[in-house]
């Protein structure tokens, strides 16, 4: 099947507002095996009229966002309905929606509102309980001018994603025939390159069932979604091979951030987390805290970003900083153990490094970083740390440092 | 002028990576005058073949991104010759500079990099220093076949932009005779909306010099740019006006962030800040510290999310937590006074407030924050506090409330 999308709207041309339709039809398409031949952008008026008649012409399934708005430059219905040689007719049901749309809001609708209840003869009107704009479905063959099915979406992402879950994914599954059994599951991991991961596993996932399953990376700074398209036994086999390959690295299975994973985990542990981050300089405890529910979990950040801060808001002894320098395993160590004193908390993590792009020496070069961890036991308290090396850039440092402690944390707690 | 990009690269429709192209493009034409009118993006291979050909013929400018790589799926080269009609030759220079990028690396180079030195008859060969493709410049009107001024550009982001800036911009200037004068301004605001800002200003704007300067806007959460393209004397006078209106919104008109402005202003000033976090629990420490030079500065930070932590960290009376609740003039005046107090600092500020989803009363609804500000003055410590609201859910609330902040701080040593 030949699928084309459109998007329309100037904005996406002027640089101002970034073009994130394609992207995300893209994944959305791939469960079903769909390939996106071509995305065409224009700009809100005429040239939509003349990007439908082209691609109602050339594909078997075309997907329109955007120009469903009540303005004179929103022409996508009517460029539609010129494509397909039919009429435009206006629709009671989809009257009666824009109007409680507009009671809703407690602001009477405009005659011009009314253009938005018309649709091309023989389609079918989608709701949108988010907007004003209802969408259009244009079932396949319905015409002898096209035998492509056509969906008309409003622009705005939130109104454009539900209304493809709910009306567009159905009916696209029932043309292109996917077994009920097929599906997607994406596992999260953190700490493992991609291509090591490739490397390790390619062939082995590619060989389940034939190579029957369609396997993808989706990799992000720090870490990576492993893909799978399949059969729920295809789909089980890829991801326990892969857990049982990088143990260390999982995180999830549900999509949800490392972050939101470790609040989720350290609630259910009962453990409470303290943070002492230097080289971080506090994102770490920002993203922990991006997390709703955090509270339950973390209750103390300590930004010691001056050397000064680490004795006054630690007790780390300014002796270990003079002999060992700030960027040193003791005192990593120190400023964990010194977090999990001062909080009361069960377990606490320090950062302490280099972030660069100034600052770095022969024995520290920047991007070098101490990640120290200190933890209530049985028998008192146990203080460790290791070095890591992040030498990409300031930001990437930042965001690396921050994805590793925070796993760190998770394969402390599980 | 009608200007026409094609995007090419299967990752580009499959979701995994975003197109960034299109913005990036449309931002640079802007100064120029100039508008995309269509942007096609497709997959490698022959459909790079039907869109070049249809581009040709249908617009003045055409800038074509990727497709130059040395394996069978790279056709932009041929596509292009093939529309224009002409064969394609090897440049010996080209050659040169590809071989000459594979020493630098320490590799050989391999007989499928020769095509990546071919171009069509009359074309120029745009050096590349950032990669192993050169890019290709075809003249308007070198053929009968093509009024149309082509570049061919590498998709790798980096030498994308490199190369449009040094060998693309300046021809495109060139064909549309853009006066010397002319250029771009781009002043950025933060605390005012973008619709009050246009409802004061726009028409103001767009009147001087009878309406020949372009007004632009691009909102961002929490700030906004205004975008002013024509000539310096223009400029100016619309620059003048903005900030005259709003000067207790006015960040820059260099680029920088707003945490880059503060701490340059700040060492200027030589000002030491520190911080007491609540609901952004770390948030506006780390933008801070994202800058380079943040230790000259900023020393210390404490994320106080629980109120055991206001206590102990920065000795927050628990009586005023029990009276009045952690969100309040009175809390948020105390953890910056503590903050200064322990830190030694010469200002300071506090946020407390309710992030949400949940934690909201009648009182107190979701959004809340009140922001604390202590600050070393010749007759003691000054201490006050203002309460704001930013009810548009957690992520939203952490990004405006860090603004907000950091640029009451930046007003505060202006």
């Amino acid at each position: 099947m030949r699928v084309e999308i459109i998007n329309t709207g100037s904005e996406l041309l002027l640089g101002s507002t970034l073009n994130t339709h394609g992207a995300w039809l893209g994944q959305q398409l791939m469960p079903l095996g769909l390939r996106v031949q071509r995305l065409v952008t224009v700009p809100d008026g005429d040239p939509i009229r003349a990007a439908i008649k082209e691609s109602v012409e050339g594909c078997d399934a075309l997907i329109v966002t955007g120009g469903l708005g009540p303005t004179s430059d929103d022409v996508t219905r009517e460029a539609t309905a010129e494509a397909l040689g039919v009429d435009l007719i206006e629709d009671e049901h989809a009257v009666r929606c824009i109007e409680q749309f507009f009671e809703k809001l407690g602001r009477p609708m405009t005659p011009s509102n009314l253009k938005q209840a018309q649709h091309p003869v023989g389609a079918d009107v989608l709701p949108n309980p988010h907007g004003t704009a209802p969408g259009v479905y244009v079932p396949p063959r319905m015409g002898s001018a096209s035998p492509c099915a056509i969906f008309l979406l409003p622009g705005p992402p939130h109104e454009m994603h539900a209304m493809f879950e709910s009306e567009v994914y159905p009916r696209l599954k029932a043309l292109v025939e996917i077994p009920e059994d097929h599906g997607i599951t994406e596992v999260k991991f953190s700490g493992v390159g991609e291509s090591s991961f490739q490397d390790a596993l390619d062939e082995k996932l590619n060989a389940i069932d034939g190579g029957a399953m369609e396997v993808g990376y989706c990799a992000r700074p720090g870490e990576m979604d492993l893909r799978l398209i399949g059969t729920s036994a295809q789909r089980l086999e890829g991801k326990q091979l892969a857990i049982s390959t990088y143990p260390d690295f999982y995180v999830n299975e549900d999509g949800a951030s490392l972050e939101a994973t470790l609040v989720r985990e350290l609630a259910a542990s009962g453990k409470k987390l303290a943070l002492a981050e230097s080289c971080t300089g506090g994102r770490i405890s920002s993203r922990i805290t991006d997390v709703s529910g955090a509270s339950a979990v973390f209750t103390h950040g300590y930004v010691t970003y001056a050397n000064e801060a680490k004795v006054a808001m630690l007790d780390v002894n300014s002796e270990l900083i003079e002999s060992h320098g700030a960027v040193s395993e003791e005192v990593a160590k120190a400023m964990a153990e010194g977090a999990l004193l001062k909080s009361g908390a069960d377990i606490s993590i320090s950062v302490t490094g280099i972030a660069g792009p100034t600052g770095g020496t022969d024995d520290k070069p920047v991007g070098t970083v101490w990640i120290g961890i200190a933890e209530k036991s049985a028998s008192g308290i146990e203080v460790s740390a290791e070095p890591k090396l992040y030498p990409q850039g300031r930001e990437v440092f930042k965001q690396q440092v921050s994805q590793a402690t925070l796993m760190k944390i998770l394969r402390v707690i599980r």
